[in-house]
């Protein structure tokens, strides 16, 4: 990976969850030139073997309690609710001077939860914006946080803790961006809840037409993609959206219902200088 | 590309238009073991320069007569719109045995013109199912075709001009399917027209809210990435898109509304009962 980058500042790193978060950190740590020790578990006896099996951990442990155990830095790689249930608990099995991230996609919750379980200045957290719609094992990959945004948010985001979490990103290529737990939520709910819900409207929309998707291009698969991301994962997510996401997802209704009149009224001057207009947004000629 | 595979059944090919598809023909069919001659022209000069420099045409002919004349397949790779006049117009200019196809993704108007043209039977539709939301021939690839669908749509499409087409896709590495051309344009208004107006509504969002697309995750990158698309290229589509497109939109829409309610009302076994069955539809787990 970077044999020859950084090091991260933990001698020793716990990864409780090896699915493709944990285990691409897996990875990525096995990568570097000065590996960390690195324990780790996964509640999926499968995403343990699997781990153990490519060679990328020095020990699984027998449960959440061991893996943290004396550990340095202690990654939560957990769905959303499993990792506030984490952070309320594991307080009394750190060890003293231990730092606590976690990698769920929303922080707001698991701040409040980090505060309740007296955790405080001991956790930040992180959220990586990559990964892919498949989960476990399985998909991991060391190169998965190169070039990836890796917001932090903490009680306190200029500490020695968010430092050393922040260090800790950037020996795995990362880009870490500090942001206020609330303002990040608020951002995911439009670049990640409102295109995964698109996805799995699009979809319906095509499943109920009976269109196989074999019958896709490469533009429909890149529209559909989203719709193989885990339920299991989401749920969590969905139950601690902000609001805003409904009103995002009825403007996006309004704005599908706006095209549909241009189509049917054969506006095509309308429909093409909104697609000029997206065009630029997203980065082709204005 | 595939050195060792078959020969396309043409001695001769001219190519009109230079883009991603016209320039992608070019190379693939450079890569051959056995190429035929290929001539190429486009209207952008910029298209013509880098496809002679690319060292993938045998001439570059002085404009659409010149390079159509003497070529035993003629492949139009121009929008919609530039099609149609082609199809009607060439016919004086072709050899006698000329087969054309072309590769603009609806087939029903380019038929009509075909007829009216006075081509019938030596005309062959070709539709290819991939490309990219770039365009231009520096966009283009040797590999492009390698496993893409290719509809094939012709007045007679059992025919010797359907069968040598077939095998020109063949030996380009594509999967040609033959299919009626108004059952063609309407599986298009689901796979294709919906997908893409699909995205622009994401991106006219998403700009509105000032999200910079930088801030996108690879989820959100892909919903989006269809944004890219040339409005250039899309007005002919829009122009002639069978009506159901109208049709297909309202239903997304209403199921992005309906989206929206489940959201608002807090109902996550609803959104994910919906997510389970879009996971299955696209492949993933039942």
């Amino acid at each position: 990976m970077a044999p020859d980058g950084p090091d991260v500042p933990f001698a020793s790193v716990a990864l409780v969850g090896l699915g493709i978060m944990g285990g691409s950190l897996a990875r990525a740590l096995a990568a570097l030139g000065r590996p960390p020790r690195v324990k780790g578990w996964a509640p999926d006896p499968s995403d343990r073997f699997a781990a153990w099996d490519a060679g990328v951990l020095a020990e699984v442990a027998e449960g959440e309690r061991e893996v943290v155990s004396g550990a340095d830095l202690v990654v939560l790689a957990a769905p959303l609710d499993a990792t506030c249930a984490l952070v309320e608990s594991i307080g009394p099995y750190l060890a003293p001077e231990a730092i606590v991230t976690d990698v769920a996609s929303l922080k707001a919750p698991v701040l409040r939860s980090a505060v309740q379980g007296g955790l405080g200045g001991r956790w930040v957290g992180s959220h990586p914006m990559c990964g892919s719609a498949r989960s476990g094992f399985s998909h991991s990959r060391a190169d998965l946080f190169r070039g990836a945004t890796v917001y932090l948010t903490a009680e306190d985001d200029r500490g020695a803790p968010s430092e050393r979490v922040s260090l800790f990103w950037k020996a795995l290529g990362a880009q870490p961006v500090p942001m206020e737990a609330a303002a990040h939520d608020a951002l995911m709910t439009r670049v990640s809840h409102l295109p995964q819900l698109g996805a799995n409207a699009l979809a319906e929309v095509l499943r109920t037409r009976g269109v196989p998707p074999e019958a896709l291009g490469p533009g429909g698969r890149d529209m559909t993609r989203l719709a193989l991301s885990s339920p299991e994962v989401w749920e969590d997510i969905l139950r601690h959206a902000p609001a805003e996401l409904a009103t995002h997802l009825r403007a996006l209704a309004d704005e599908v219902a706006e095209l549909a009149e241009l189509v049917a009224t054969g506006d095509v001057d309308g429909l093409t200088a909104k697609m000029e207009r997206t065009r630029g947004w997203r980065g082709g000629p204005k």
